[in-house]
This record gives structure tokens, C-alpha cells and sequence, in this order.
């Protein structure tokens, strides 16, 4: 697993979404905006069971998810790496996912999977191996 | 190849850069963020022959561009479809690439092809077939 620098740890945590891609059945890349918390060097996303990115992820155990900045020169990074599902103990990941989707100081109070699976909720967990596509970032500027 | 709806290409002319996403040779998603132009229901983007994404859209023919707005509830929408590299006749999109990333009233001067490939530019196509995973977009609230 990368050891992510200090430079990409704050990039990714002032910031909160970033466009996932997945590996689709017909062998394409399938991407959408997603929200994401950072814990370590793990990339969080919470979604639901049913839907194509959770397959992909299941299927292949793979994805990455570039973030970048929302003022030009959008400075930019594709953060990759072996992902899976989780099921279990997801009250926490999915607890730091929606603090960011609701711009809360604190996480809120973490619900038990029971709920979560009643909710059809699981999480997306990135493992990051590589930082490939950086634009804009100290340490960084001409990669 | 899709017919965009007046709001799709209102959003991708307000927007100027995307995340691409090609195959890469292991099968594996690749992204990077990329500025990009619309010319009817075409998207453009200029790169160079020799770049990972170029290669990848040769042997592929393939590629997606997830669009997003800066400011929540961040919209976004993915256009995906067959893509090409783009050597003959690129003065043009060059130039409409090119006047996005400067922020200019008009396109610059078109370059000569024979510039723009001793410069090793190239132009990367995709023509939109599908548009999925849109969120926040009129008329596309709930997709």
C-alpha cells in the first residue's frame, strides 16, 4: 500500500467527492461522482449493494477515484489501488462518509449494520497502491 | 450516437474540465482530469500521441468523461461512447481545446496539422452514445 505523503493526505481531506471508476462487466471503465472520507491511507465510499459500482468492486477488487480541486488550475490526483465491499463494523466508514456529505463538524452517531443492511447500505474501501495522474501539487507540479 | 438535450450541453459548455476514463492494456480503468470542448454532440480533448490515454483509445475505441459542476450539490453527468485519435484536420479542435484552457473570448489561430504533429499533438474523440449516472441536473434530478 502507497504511503500517502502529508501534501496528499491534506489534498484529499479538503476536498469531499471525486469521480469513481470501476471496472464494468463488458471489460469498460464506468465512472460517477461519489463522496469519500479518508481513513489512513484508505479511500471510504458509501453506497448501496445493488448497484453497479458495488458488482464491479465485488467482480473485479479493484477502483480509483480521481479527486481534484474546484478552481482552476484544478489541481488533480487518481488515487488507486485493490477495493472491496464491506458488510461488517460499517457503522464507523460510513459515519465519516456522511459527515462529509453533510459538511458536519463531527461524524454523526454511527448506526449498526443491521440497520445499514436493512438500508441496503454497504462500503466501498479502497486500499491506495498508487498516485498516478498528479497535476497542480506541491511536490508534484510536472508529474 | 445520443442526441444531447439543450440542458446536457448548456452544463458540459459551462463546465470546461472532466475526468476521462480509458481501458488501460491490463484492463483496468485509467483516469486523469483533461480540459475539453464540445462541438455538436462530440467532445474533444487534446493530448499527445505518446500519452497512456492516447494508446489506450487506439486499441480500444472507447472512452467516458464524468463532468462536474465545483459547487454542491455537485452535478455531474458521465458521457461515454466511441472514441478515436484525431492526426488530419486538427487545427480546429485544437483550437476550441485550447481556448477553453486559456478562458478566451474566441478560438486561437488554428495551428497547421504539421505543427501540431511536430508538437506530437493529437486530438482524442469521443462521440457521445450514452450519458448515465447524472445527478443534480435538470430534468435528470433523480437518474
Amino acid at each position: 500500500m502507497a504511503d500517502l505523503t502529508p501534501e496528499l493526505r491534506e489534498f484529499l481531506d479538503s476536498n469531499c467527492v471525486g469521480v469513481l471508476a470501476t471496472g464494468a462487466e463488458d471489460g469498460r471503465p464506468r465512472q460517477s461522482l461519489v463522496y469519500y472520507a479518508r481513513d489512513g491511507d484508505v479511500l471510504l465510499i458509501s453506497t448501496l449493494a445493488q448497484r453497479a459500482k458495488a458488482k464491479d468492486v465485488r467482480r473485479s477488487e479493484w477502483a480509483s477515484l480521481c479527486v481534484m480541486g474546484h478552481e482552476p488550475p484544478y489541481p488533480s490526483a487518481v488515487f488507486s489501488g485493490p477495493a472491496d465491499i464491506l458488510t461488517k463494523d460499517i457503522g464507523r466508514p460510513t459515519a465519516l462518509v456522511m459527515q462529509r456529505i453533510a459538511g458536519l463538524p463531527e461524524p454523526p452517531e454511527p448506526q449498526t449494520d443491521e440497520a445499514l443492511a436493512e438500508a441496503g447500505r454497504v462500503v466501498l474501501r479502497i486500499a491506495v497502491e498508487s498516485v498516478t495522474a498528479v497535476n497542480y501539487l506541491p511536490a508534484h507540479e510536472s508529474v
